[in-house]
This record gives structure tokens, sequence and C-alpha cells, in this order.
């Protein structure tokens, strides 16, 4: 292989054009098996290859640098910068991670795993480098879907007059993570349309220097081009057009399903992990289609990742003018969520937890602040063996906080459909829902939840008592088990709500337990257990706290963090007997 | 005065030309009237005049709606919906808020104080109407100035691909609350400059039809306009050119400065409330310009409000290159700060508690994950008698639970430069430095803060221990004195740290002491006190937590807020004397 002579991209350098385009097949080759037996994305980095070639034949890494949003895109960079066993030796392969992150290399930037934020990245890195009196090129390489991103337009404002040396690729493969959408996107097709000719050019618009390349999978003209742009000092805009998927037949004419994907079978694309069993993706699409055929105010919005929720191409169908999906654009549609349900719908904006950070203040502003009764369902929150930026942690702490917001922790299905359907029924408050992970049967469901902060005693005893939290419920229910097995008839509570205390029963509680433990799937700090405590701070009862510790774990696997907060019924009957003592 | 006369808004139609000059000519007398006694937004309400006027000549609210950015420019807008006392009526003028909110008149569709929503929020009021089958027209009023957040623009991507009825006025009087700066108004001049006919349209670009007013201040001029697009059942871009502060001399000759004013002197303009003696701005201004004579690698940003951190025309120039203004984008800010410290700068970022809301995944992803040295001072924390767009109760829950951060809470001047110092001179953290709020000596600063988490025992005393967080230090203080009264010696303590515990002194404290109490200035929920309560959960220690109320209180004076959550000495030993009982 090319790619084993490649010690650094200066190597690739001395290169032969034959020579290039066989490396850039190796790296297609890496991709493509790295991808296959641990899942990754796909699409995203086929398309980049011959860029990410030329990047590194014309610019001097790490002396230049580039930063590569989200880097979903990064795999190419990671092949040429000395790890190319990362997608060739199964041995290695878990060792580099499917994101940049200066630990691993000195050829990254930044940990990056959230979208639209290279370009104000990118700024930064320029406008320091110009105060320092340095020359290196800045390089920021974003695709067209990461562009609809609040930071990354508001970084292309301010990039367009940093009146110095900053390149700025658009990739532009005419797809976000689904379909585009947007204005952004009515424009690049213009320019696409014009061979980027056309004189009303957004770009332009902000001030840049603007140049367009076809074919952006042609080895010679992208090399070409940055040659030509290489000592160009003033903030420039190089729009690619290229294919998504390029070279794996699938993945160019399924693009939406090739943007990520779990672990494959090479030669059929099919799914080589279990998928079958009830989930919560398909529970939640039934539900929500069966209403929308009574209901025509009730709205689905998604923010550029409908296919993460199990929204097919035909399932967006079924909703029709009822389903938005914003593109990767969050903020925006927490403010229209919010303004939908003002104006007379009920919207239902679903989410993962990580990418819901990007909404804090359109949380508290437009959304709870002014009572709208707009749904919102979070999914993937909890603890999980993801890379640092796809924690599920952070979303008790971000939401519970905030005040008129009413957060629903469901223990499992039923419940899960009985608060959705209370969500959607009721008008007084924004309602979160945090869906649960496994598809079990969890506490008792009831119709209405409308009196706020009512906890639920699953099973009444005494001395010790339960509080588990939505999927954590299942745990709580073990601990009891154990518990009992040490001669403790322990209550389990589900507490249902994550924005309140059921100050009544917790005052009960007071009476007949000793110790209360509470148990979230989810950050410590700042969440549901801390108020638990606060609550009884000034009262003899103990209480002991368990949930994920304040960090960025980077692909810890879940076992492993369960070790390590304490999380296994044992640890925590053992806790409870030393507090009992 | 004609404008006692109308009672609603649909009372204009019938007004003639002279009639609604004489309209606008009293409007801007309540402008100022009020301004003048109370302080608010002068000049954004100034130069707006006109084109509410006409909208309300021309539409029918509230069956339209219109939803006014930030609401800066609402004031035109109450006083043609029956709310004109508020601007006359020294009795009246504290019941009418600064801001639209649906509470006080069913011609507000939304509480708003926080810039670049209104676009999104009118998309969704636009989105239900259709899926309603309604017909109501749908505007939104944005200045220039917050065209540039990440929010506004995520909602313009949006709005143009609406396919329906929209109608988004940009009031551009070129101007955000300082000057404008990005790439945005590059384009802006541009247009102003071809009297709206450059084909290199960023609104065009993005799919809207548009239209250019070149006075909007010329009343029959802007009613002829909203007359023509009444019936357009496309997204439209209605770019207004207007004076900003128009009508009142310093205003128009001083547009910084008249865009929101403390309570003044009509004639002089001179500020009426007393401004003498030390302040925060001008302490950190001159600890930064001293340090940015010897350091070229310091960097200071603002995002579009230098004005309220003191940073006059003057004082930003006398930083040079090294001071950046982004405009209204805190999300680029946090990110480029991150970028400019990983790129061997210093970048100190300076933004108000309640505005710092919009960062949390910038925080998060960008910068603390990162582990960048950017330092963040954050003004105007704690609780305060403000609307309820901008309180400064919610920084230390969103700060304080994100791994990484070191958040410090200085007590007075001289501890707050010694961290700002230490925080420059570190390169392992990203330090965000909560402004203290008076001017007092507080606890002793030390050199180094690089062992984190460790507290200061400020005081030493027995049974009762007394942490009083940052500006909460006096309260303390005066807790403590109170406590004596009653005989008891408490121990004093200033945490300094609010992301972190420092576990050996509180665990040594267990030993002597039955109570701690807990002082923050800000929200209880997700904050500081709570996790002192959890620390102890498991302990005899008893814990007492004070600070806000999970709740968005709306212009209530600080001293009731205190009364009511119980943070006057007096209230705080009567507790500790019961809990010791």
């Amino acid at each position: 292989m090319l790619l084993e002579t490649i010690k650094a991209p200066a190597d690739i350098k001395k290169l032969s054009q034959p020579e290039l385009k066989q490396l850039a097949a190796e790296i297609r080759e890496g991709i493509l098996n790295r991808d296959s037996l641990i899942g990754g994305h796909v699409g995203p980095n086929l398309g980049i290859v011959e860029t990410i070639i030329a990047l590194h034949y014309v610019f001097d890494t790490p002396h230049d640098k580039i930063v590569y949003d989200v880097s979903h895109q990064c795999y190419p960079h990671k092949m040429l910068t000395g790890r190319w066993k990362g997608f060739f030796d199964t041995a290695e392969i878990q060792k580099i991670s499917g994101y940049t992150n200066p630990e691993e290399s000195e050829y990254d930037n930044f940990i990056i795993g959230h979208t639209s934020t290279s370009v104000s990245l990118a700024t930064g890195l320029a406008k320091a480098r110009d105060l320092r009196g340095e020359t290196h090129k800045v390089i920021a390489l974003i695709g067209d879907g990461s562009l609809s991103g609040g930071e990354a337009l508001e970084g292309l404002s301010n990039a367009a007059v940093l009146n110095s040396n900053i390149l700025i690729i658009v990739n532009d493969n005419e797809m976000s993570i689904a379909e585009n959408h947007g204005g952004i996107y009515t424009n690049l097709r213009l320019l696409r349309e014009t061979n980027g000719k056309a004189e009303c050019n957004m770009f332009k618009a902000l001030g840049f220097d603007y140049h367009y390349v076809a074919d952006g999978n042609v080895q010679e003209d992208m090399i070409k081009i940055l040659q030509e742009l290489k000592d160009v000092k003033k903030p420039t805009v190089l729009h690619i057009h290229t294919l998504k998927g390029k070279g794996y037949k699938p993945a160019e004419e399924n693009k939406e399903r090739w943007h990520w994907s779990l672990p494959f079978d090479l030669k059929t694309g099919n799914i080589t992990v279990d998928l079958s069993g009830e989930n919560y993706n398909d529970i939640t699409y039934n539900f929500l289609y069966e209403r929308h055929l009574k209901d025509k105010n009730l709205a689905i919005l998604t923010a550029g990742t409908p296919g993460a929720f199990g929204l097919t191409a035909e399932r967006r169908a079924s909703f029709g003018e009822n389903y938005i999906d914003v593109g990767i654009a969050e903020e925006h549609a927490i403010a229209m969520s919010s303004a939908m349900a003002k104006g007379g719908c009920r919207p239902v904006f679903m989410v993962f937890s990580s990418f819901l950070q990007r909404t804090y203040d359109q949380l508290s502003q437009d959304l709870a602040m002014n009572n709208n009764p707009a749904v919102i369902l979070v999914f993937n929150g909890g603890i999980n063996g993801m890379d640092a930026t796809h924690l599920g942690t952070f979303d008790i702490p971000l939401v519970s906080n905030i005040p008129n917001m009413v957060y629903l922790a469901p223990t499992g299905k039923e419940e899960y459909l009985a608060m959705l359907n209370w969500g959607l029924k009721q008008t007084k408050h924004p309602v979160v829902i945090r869906v649960p992970l496994a598809v079990t049967r969890g506490g008792q469901p009831q119709e209405d939840y409308s009196e706020l902060n009512r906890f639920q005693v699953v099973r009444k005893g005494s001395k010790v008592a339960v509080l588990a939290l939505g999927s954590f419920f299942e745990l709580g229910a073990s601990v009891a088990d154990k518990l009992k097995e040490q001669g403790i008839e322990a209550t389990l509570i589900n507490p249902r709500y994550i924005t309140g205390l059921d100050e009544k029963l917790l005052t009960e509680l007071a009476a007949g337990h000793q110790v209360v433990i509470t148990l979230e799937n989810g950050a410590l700090a700042g969440g549901f257990g801390e108020k638990i405590a606060a609550f009884y701070g000034a009262t003899p009862v103990k209480v002991l706290n368990y949930g994920a510790a304040k960090e960025f774990s980077d692909r810890v696997p879940y076992p492993e963090l369960a070790q390590r907060y304490r999380l296994t019924p044992e640890q925590i009957a053992a806790d409870v007997s030393a507090v009992l003592k």
C-alpha cells in the first residue's frame, strides 16, 4: 500500500498523479473497511478524498491549519497524518476516533463533533496568527449541511470582514444528512447551475472572494485551485461540488442511508448488527402518525437528522405539510416550535440530547418564558460509550433548571406514550420528554400529568427509599431487590417529573426512611439528585446521589462507566449498608 | 393629544396625513418622556415611529401578527395599542414594561427581550397559520444589529423557503448597539448605496422577494410600500433605511450613546442619576489597557454591547487591532475566543450573564472540551430587578456544570483583579470570572489560583459555617455578625471556585460544625449550594441553601426579591436558630 509509505503529509508532495489516484483508492478502501467493521461516517468521507489529498499536497500542515467541521470528513486526513492503521488494522481501529482530536495528533487542531463550528474556530486561529505576526494559512472545510447552523452563519459574517488570509472550503454535495432545507441551498443550487457565475451570490454579498469547482472529485482540479489560492491574502470561499459517497455504489445511490452507517457487509451494504425488536423510533412514529390522521394541527419538526429517529423519506412524506425539517438549525427549531404552539398548532420537535445543547437560550427565552405548549422529545439522553462530543448526560441540567419547563422522565413504553399523549393534549406548559432507552414496561402510566411534580410510589417499604428516574427505573428495581437480600424492604419511587419535587411525598418519606437514594441516567452536577439532597439538607434523612461524574468521557464503554460511577446494584447496596451502620 | 383618542390601532386608519404626523410627534414625545424619567431604549424607538404607524395603519392587528425583535422598538406599538399612559402618566409608567408581553396586551405575541428571535418566531406563526388554513399576515420587524445573531440567520434561511406569506422588515439604521460588524453589513451598505438595486443581495440569494425604502422615516412612503406588500403571498424582505434617534438631536448626533439611556435631562441630555464612584467597567478597562501595553497577545472581545462595559469608542481604539467586536454573535465570540487561545493569544470576552445563555454549546464543545485558556468575564451576574428577559440568575447553573471549566467568584475588587491576572497567566483552563457587583475589598486575594477548588476560611468559628459565594460574601459577613448576636461564632468561608468543591475543607468542617449555610447570588436550581447539600448528603451536617427561586421574576425590586428568597441576615439567622433547636 502507498499509504504505508506516507509517514507525514509532506510525503504525498512527491507522488505522481497516478500515484495520487492510487492513494485516493486506498483511502476509500480504508474508509469502507473501518465503517463496515465498526460503523461511522461513510458518504461524507468518501466524497472529500480528493479535496483532502489536495489540501495536504498544496499546504504544509501542521504549520498551515485545517479545521474540519463536525469532523465528519476527517478520515482521509487521519490516514494521511500517520493514522492509516486505524482504518486497516483491526487491532488499531478502536484507538483512533472518528473525529479530530489534538491529543491524537498535532495535525488536528480541535476536538470537534458538533456541526457548524469550523468557520468561527478558523477565524479565531487566523486572528491570533495576525496579532502574533505569523503567516500560516488557515482553512475551514465545511459541508453544505453544516452551513445552516447559526454558529456557522455568525462565523461567515465575521470571517468575511477579517481583512486577512482565511480560506473557507464549502463542500457542496447537495445533501445535509438528509436532503438540505433552507434558503442557503437555494443559492448553492443557483451557483452550481451557473458554474459559480451567478451575480446573486451570498458569499460575495458578505464580502468574500469566491471560486467554484464543478467537480471536486477531480484530483488535478482540486490541486490546481488550491495552488492558485495558496497565497491569496483575502477572505475567500472555495465552493466545491462533490459526490457524497463517491466510489461506493450503494452510498452514491442512497446518500441519506449512507451518511452514517452501523457496521455493514461491504458487498451487500446490509447492516450486520441485529436491529430487530421494538424501538422508540417506531413507537414514536406510529403514535404520531395515528394522531396526525386525526389532528391536522399536529406538526413534526426535526433539525437535519430525521433518520436518527427512523423518519425515512417515506415516513416524512406521510405527514405531508405537517412535517418540517429545518436543516441543522436547532435554535430556529425551538423558536419555531414555540411560535407554532402559540399559533394553535401542536408541534413535536425531535432532537438528540447532545444537539439540544445548542438551544439553551431558545428553550429559556423563546419557549419557557412564553409558556407555549410545544413538545420536545429528547432522544439518546443517558450515559453512553460514545465520543466525548456526543454524550447524552447534560440534558437534565440543561433543561430542568429552566423555570416553567416541564421535563418528564418516562420509565418505559407505556408511560412514554401516556406522557406524550398528555403533552399534546394540555396547553399550559412547554413539555419536554426524555425518551427512554430500553423498551420496558416501566412504571404505571396514567392519563393526566397536569398535577405537576407528583412522584409515584411503585413499591412501599421502609428504611430506604429509591428514587429511580426515567431509564434508570429498572436499575432502581434491581437495587431494591438487592437490598431485599440484605433484609431491607426498600420503597421504590418513579419520580416522573425532572423539573420539580413532590415536597409532600418527600416530607412523608422522612418519617419512615433513614436513607433516600437517587438514580439518574445523566450528569449529577446540576441534575435531579442534588435537588433531593438540598431538600433534605436540614433534616436527618441521609441522601445518596447516583449518576455520571462531571467529565467528558470519551468512548468509555457503558459497563466501565457504570463501575466508575458506582451504578451497579451491588455497589449501591454496599453504600447503603455503610450509611446505615 | 391625538394619542388619547386612539383606543385601538384601527382608530388611526381614519387619520389624515397631517394628523399622522402629529401622532408621530406625540409618540416621540412619549418615548423621550418615559426614557428621561426611568431610562430605556431611546434611539431604536425614535427611528421606527413612522414604520409602526404605517404597520397599524395598513394591517389589522391583532388579527395580523407583528413580532418585534428584542422589542427595542416596541414603544410606538405600545402607545398605539392602548398603552400610551405608560409613556406620559408618571403613575402608569412602571406598569408598562419596555418589552412586548402578551400578558400586557393581546397585540403583543411574545415576551421578547433577547435579540435575533423575531424571524424564527414569525416563521412559526406563519407555518401554524398555513396548517390551520388561516390567512392573516405575519410580520417580523428586525433591526440591523439583531440580524447578525445565529438564530436570526437560521430563521432567515428557513423563512425564505416557507413558500407562503411572511414579511420581514429589516430596519437598517446603520447601527447595531454600537457600530455594526460583519459581512452582513457590507451587503446592507451596498444595497443602500444602490437604492436596493445591487444584484448581489443576500436576501435575494436566500430566495426572498426584496424591496427597499430609502427613507423609512417618511410616513407616506412607508404606508405606500406596506399597502403594496399587503397581499403578497411570498416570503418578502422589506429593507428600510431609517435614522436612529430621529427627532431628538443628541440621539441623532451620537447614536451609540443614545441606544439606551439611564434617566436624563431632556434639554441637556445629561444623565440625572449619580454615576460617580468606582465601578468594574473602569477597573476592568484600566487593568486590561495596562496589560495590553505589555502583551501584544492580549485580545479583547465583545459581542455588540461594548458600551455596557464602558468600552467607549476611544477605549476600543486604544486596543488597536487587539479589540474585536463581533456584533451580536455570542456563539461566534466563544468559538473565536477558544481558537484564539489555541493560536497563542490571550482572549478576554466580556459578556452579560443573560446573553451568555446563547452560548451553552460553544462553551461546552468549542471551549471546555478543548480546554483552551480563554478568559470570559461575566457582568451583571446576580439577582436583579430587571425584566424577566434580562435576569442574571442563570449563569452559575449554565457554566458551572460544564466539565473542565473553571468558574471563579471574586468577592471584591482586589480578588477580581488577582483572579483576572491569574486567568491570563495560566494556560491550562478556560477561566470564567463572575465580575462582582459592588466595589468592596472582599476576601483576601492571592497570586495563584492554579490549585483548583480551594475554599478560603476568612473567619474561623464553630457550630455554623457560612459559605458566601462571590458578590454574596458581604451578605455572608453580615449573617456571621447576626449569628454572633445570638452567641454563635460562625466560620465564614469564601469559596472562590464555583466549579468544584474543596472536599478536604468540607470534610474537616463536618467535625466542628452542625450547620453549613450556602449563599449564592443566583438561581439555586442547578447551582452551587445544591452541590454542598449533596456533598453532606450522607453525613449529619445540616445544610441550608440561599439564592434565587426557580422563576422568571419580572421587574421585582431587589429588596422585595431578597425578602421573598429569605436573603436578609435576620431571616437566615432565624432559620439557623430553628435548625439548631
